[in-house]
């Protein structure tokens, strides 16, 4: 069997992710990864794969099926995605929602002046979360969608904790609370105020002699991040928080709910992760997506595709047979 | 708007739900309803629409987008599955799993022939439960997948308990068990026999007069149906059994565990129905296929596919630039 050749974009958490994800693919193989900083200091696990300069990209155009690109949606996607859209198939995990249109309108472009294929958004949420929202008001068309994140790590809300002033160092969990998630499963439709949904807990070490009410009230009431929630603070130390806080665990639920019929019957659709790793399953749908860019670019399709437009047998290794023989 | 011109064939319990359901899409309207019976005998719901006799099908091939196949998987759907799909765009719910790939192969080659799309096997299980086995197993690669039905009725079990000498009338529940749900849950991949996960509850209406003994005995052994269950049998009255057990819900879950990376990271995928009407919520999953089968029609598809072939964007009402900024 012809195997897929996967190149990587970033080596970060998603990256080596996605390197752990493709040795568990048999129908793929990573031939290299490409680095922004010097190849020489990037030591990747893959025996036989290469680790390249960003800028040597395209002489490895006629060894790479897929790109998977791995970098922040903040800065480098919106230049990433369109730039090597213009000479590879792509699959990244852009993620800042009020610019998907305009993201996907660049990737587009660019995808089909090169005649690939470029899914954008890939990953649980967008992704698989997207997915199961679309599936779910498709079906119960007058009903109510309700998405609750956690328990999890927030990279950004940590970043905001890291820069007040006394904090050496700090962790945030995004925590779903539970009797807001158990009265949506009852199928009631209520209405729930941010507040109402999420809670979130704070882990800080603080500097040497910081003030430590200060820093407290600092988190609690910052705007966009904290204010509307009902935030937790703990100070803990440093071994602390690399002991019981160095793991990347995430998940949540998308639930919908909605009526069908004359006679007021209610149903409730539930979809819900539980991930160990957030960067190891963000990888692993990145790679799945991955086989379906490579099938449809050799379909002879192009153009910049989202989770929605890639029909569900894609995905898998098995042949469309397969599939409606075991799983169907 | 033109909208999506629907027949029914069929109307019992799946096809009045179709009915409901296209009742609340707006861009869908209900022609017709073709029956063996004698047309005048049936009464619908839909003010200008037609009930005509299933022979008369074909004069209306100009006027119907799409025929939703409302007939039943043992006797009627291997006949009647083909046969509409020469001439029309078919829906179905076909629910005998082994005989999936010939009901494909035969659907296929009529709806190729007429030149039309047939999406086969659309409902919940299968459907939605088949999509996220699929969508699950080709995320985690490595790892363990169950399914779970209930609480809810099992039309066949029903009819086994009603053959039983001195049964006058009775109906049928599987049960999923709680604990051994939990187990799954916790991503342990448990092993699990066929009494582990499901026990079933029957509640049971005798003839005067009738060895309530014998009907437990012959219910609790009744191989293929019962033996390899732990089952509860419950003697009711006639009255009881419509005032309680009338309404035909039904549910379950589809859950993944499996592992990622090299740390021993696990993840849980969930996807779980409750649902208060299970011909309702089938004829909604219908509809929503209808709408895709339009559309690949009219861009020029034909032959069978199953909703592993289906895009999620093909489901929704909503246009793929309100999908990418709604719900991405």
């Amino acid at each position: 069997m012809e195997k897929i050749r996967i190149g990587i974009v970033g080596y970060g958490n998603i990256g080596r992710g996605v390197e752990q994800a493709i040795a568990r693919n048999d129908d793929m193989e990573l031939k290299a990864v490409f680095t922004r900083r010097d190849p020489k200091t990037v030591s990747i696990k893959t025996e036989g794969a290469e680790v390249k300069h960003f800028d040597d990209m395209v002489s490895m155009k006629e060894d790479i099926d897929v790109m998977v690109l791995c970098g922040g949606s903040a800065t480098d996607l919106p230049v990433m995605g369109p730039e090597v859209a213009k000479n590879f198939c792509t699959i990244d995990s852009f993620d800042t929602h009020a610019k998907i249109p305009e993201y996907f309108a660049n990737v587009d472009a660019a995808a089909k002046a090169g005649n690939n294929v470029s899914i954008i958004s890939v990953g649980w949420d967008p992704g698989m979360f997207s997915l199961n929202r679309l599936y779910a008001e498709s079906i119960l068309v007058q009903g109510s969608t309700y998405t609750f994140w956690g328990k999890g790590v927030s990279q950004g809300h940590s970043d905001a904790i890291r820069r007040i002033e006394g904090v050496k160092n700090g962790i945030q969990y995004t925590v779903p609370i539970e009797a807001a998630v158990e009265k949506v499963r009852t199928g009631s439709e209520p209405e729930l105020t941010t507040r109402d949904k999420h809670l979130r807990e704070c882990y800080v070490v603080p500097e040497e002699g910081a003030d430590l009410k200060a820093i407290e009230e600092a988190i609690k009431t910052m705007p966009n991040y904290f204010d509307e929630y009902d935030t937790t603070v703990t100070f803990i130390t440093e071994e602390e928080l690399k002991k019981n806080h160095s793991k990347m665990p995430h998940g949540g639920f998308v639930i919908r709910s909605g009526e069908t019929g004359t006679e007021g019957n209610k149903h409730v659709i539930e979809y819900s992760l539980k991930l160990d790793s957030n960067p190891e399953f963000t990888a692993s749908v990145l790679i799945c997506y991955a086989r379906a860019a490579y099938r449809l670019s050799k379909a002879g399709e192009s153009g910049a595709k989202s989770v929605f437009d890639i029909a569900p047998a894609m995905l898998s290794q098995k042949t469309p047979e397969e599939l409606r023989k075991e799983l169907l």
